[in-house]
């Protein structure tokens, strides 16, 4: 049998976005989440023989079934805002940053209200200062889901598994907010497309280093998605450090929906493995008609942003045991930080899934 | 009949606090919360004939009365816990300061959590980035109240007013969460202490240029602390942003107790008076046994915090118009920038407290 490849979706203009550093705890960083990270991812799948695909657009309707309108009107408009108001731009960096969070020991009760001051709005819909918004931002996080959304179209047109080469990462938005270096949730985007094309029941298997926390929340209360992820324990000091606990498994209709395995800081392939073997045999209970594969390869044992120490066989056979439940999947690309191991991790992920 | 003069209550350790600077938008800018306020204001009030009254401490249990017990553990081990995890920490500048913050967006509806890592716990306790941490911070804020305290002590001892100069100030602060360049909320600790010690119910006005969310949000839910405050509208841009507008008006057995008085930007003497008297109405209606004035004097027009235009002569109408109500005023510092009109001001205002 010939060895199988995987569609590679891809945009240009995945690269616009160029934030040049981050802010981390009050310092300007280089920061990690660099368009070469793509490139990277490039070079490895085209030696590697996948075929690419041009994502096309699909348009705001997508978005708006995982996201509040609020959130792609603020991203649409944050740095144009900004300088508007005259607030600091710095050459090659992007910019929009926040200084006051509204907090519950902010409101202490009181309702949240969305300010209209640049940069009091850009406290309320980034709850971070590491996830910069700049010129190009949405252009290219528009550009992420698209990839996402059309990976759905080629597994719902058949193919047995489609990879979205998505930049900037999204699993760490929320219905209304965003940070983690993300700022649209490309997978929730997706799941929401395959739930919406073809299939009563969607899962999604998040094998990130940090914990799905975006993607979790948007789907907490329902039980036609289910959201499994692997991560690091943020209970020891990792992002998103609020989120990403074993007791959040739910609410309401979503009680039992969700799964988190937070592993220790350390946890290499055998035990990285088994969490998700265990997380695959929840999924598999659920039976979904499709999957969504949140493939952060930054569990990998070099990567600066993550404890882990997952190898690139570790990816290839979780790909392998994703494939094998037997049911279309989409790959999206979330983390992965380690620009010279980057591209071999992603490709031995796909060689998995490719089987 | 001899011109009256009010005791200053004053501690050397308030001047220990030396940020060094804020963080801003993510640039760290040089701040103007300095030690040299309090000397500036030392010097006006010295010459002006007041006399000063060491601060003198008066343990946890006052403060408690007002704050989580996790505030202030940890504001007392921020410094070293962030030293010791080994973040950064700049010659002559403070530096604990968060990056990622629990918003209602990351949260989602659940359960707030207090992580364990240093980087985590400071966007825990502090809502932004401006109001760092450095090894004597809690010393100078535990002064701060200290001085606040003292005046409530010499206000029960049958002085008619006395005044704290409180470094740093306090009224951002809430129960459990500080900011603004605050700490410790030292008007809410004088309130409490005041209704702790002889009075029904007491009033707090605050005549600072931003709004007391943080007095505001401890005695919310309580019909025996009025607060009212008068301050640039936030909706307009200015801190803090999320709090201060006319519709807050108390909750429970506080409704109707929490009085906002919002103003435009470039407010000058007349409509500022004009909205202290409506504030100092609802407070007489209220019928206090004592008053604590959040005495900011950031509504003035030289200030750089603040776009009101208030002159001396308007802050010494305001004070002497609290001294009115005719029951003891505790007056404590808060905000106040402007180098060399600082003690001026503050002075005009205990001239008219001292009526």
């Amino acid at each position: 049998m010939p060895h199988m490849t995987v569609p590679v979706v891809w945009s240009d203009d995945c690269l616009l976005h160029v934030p040049g550093g981050e802010v981390w705890v009050g310092v300007h960083t280089p920061g990690t989440e660099v368009p070469q990270r793509l490139e990277a991812i490039r070079v490895a799948l085209a030696e590697a023989g996948h075929r690419f695909v041009p994502a096309t657009t699909h348009g705001d309707a997508p978005l708006l079934a995982v996201h509040d309108p609020e959130l792609l009107d603020y991203l649409a408009d944050a740095y144009n805002g900004w300088v508007a108001a005259g607030f600091p731009v710095d050459p090659g960096q992007d910019r929009v940053v926040g200084y006051l969070f509204p907090t519950p020991g902010l409101l202490a009760g009181l309702p949240l209200r969305t300010p209209t001051a640049a940069h009091a709005r850009a406290g309320r819909f980034c709850y971070d200062t590491m996830t910069l918004v700049g010129p190009d931002t949405y252009r290219a996080a528009r550009a992420a889901a698209d990839a996402a959304l059309t990976a759905v179209d080629l597994v719902c047109a058949g193919e047995p598994s489609a990879y979205a080469a998505c930049r900037p990462p999204g699993h760490h938005v929320t219905r209304d907010a965003f940070g983690g270096s993300c700022y649209l949730n490309n997978a929730a985007i997706a799941a929401q497309a395959l739930r919406s094309a073809d299939h009563d029941r969607v899962a999604v298997v998040d094998i990130d280093a940090h914990h799905a926390n975006g993607t979790q929340s948007i789907f907490y209360e329902r039980s036609d998605v289910m959201v499994v992820s692997v991560h690091v324990d943020p209970g020891a000091g990792w992002f998103p450090h609020y989120l990403g606990f074993a007791d959040e498994t739910g609410r309401g209709a979503g009680e039992g929906v969700n799964l988190n395995l937070p592993l220790p800081e350390g946890t290499g392939d055998h035990g990285w493995l088994s969490a998700l073997e265990a997380a695959l045999e929840a999924v598999a209970r659920f039976e979904p008609g499709a999957v969504v594969l949140s493939l952060g390869v930054d569990a990998a044992a070099d990567d600066p942003e993550s404890p882990l120490r997952v190898t690139a066989e570790g990816y290839r056979s979780a790909a392998r045991r994703v494939a094998a439940l037997g049911v279309p999947v989409v790959a999206v690309q979330e983390g992965g930080y380690h620009l010279p191991t980057l591209g071999p991790l992603v490709a031995a992920a796909l060689d998995g899934l490719a089987g």
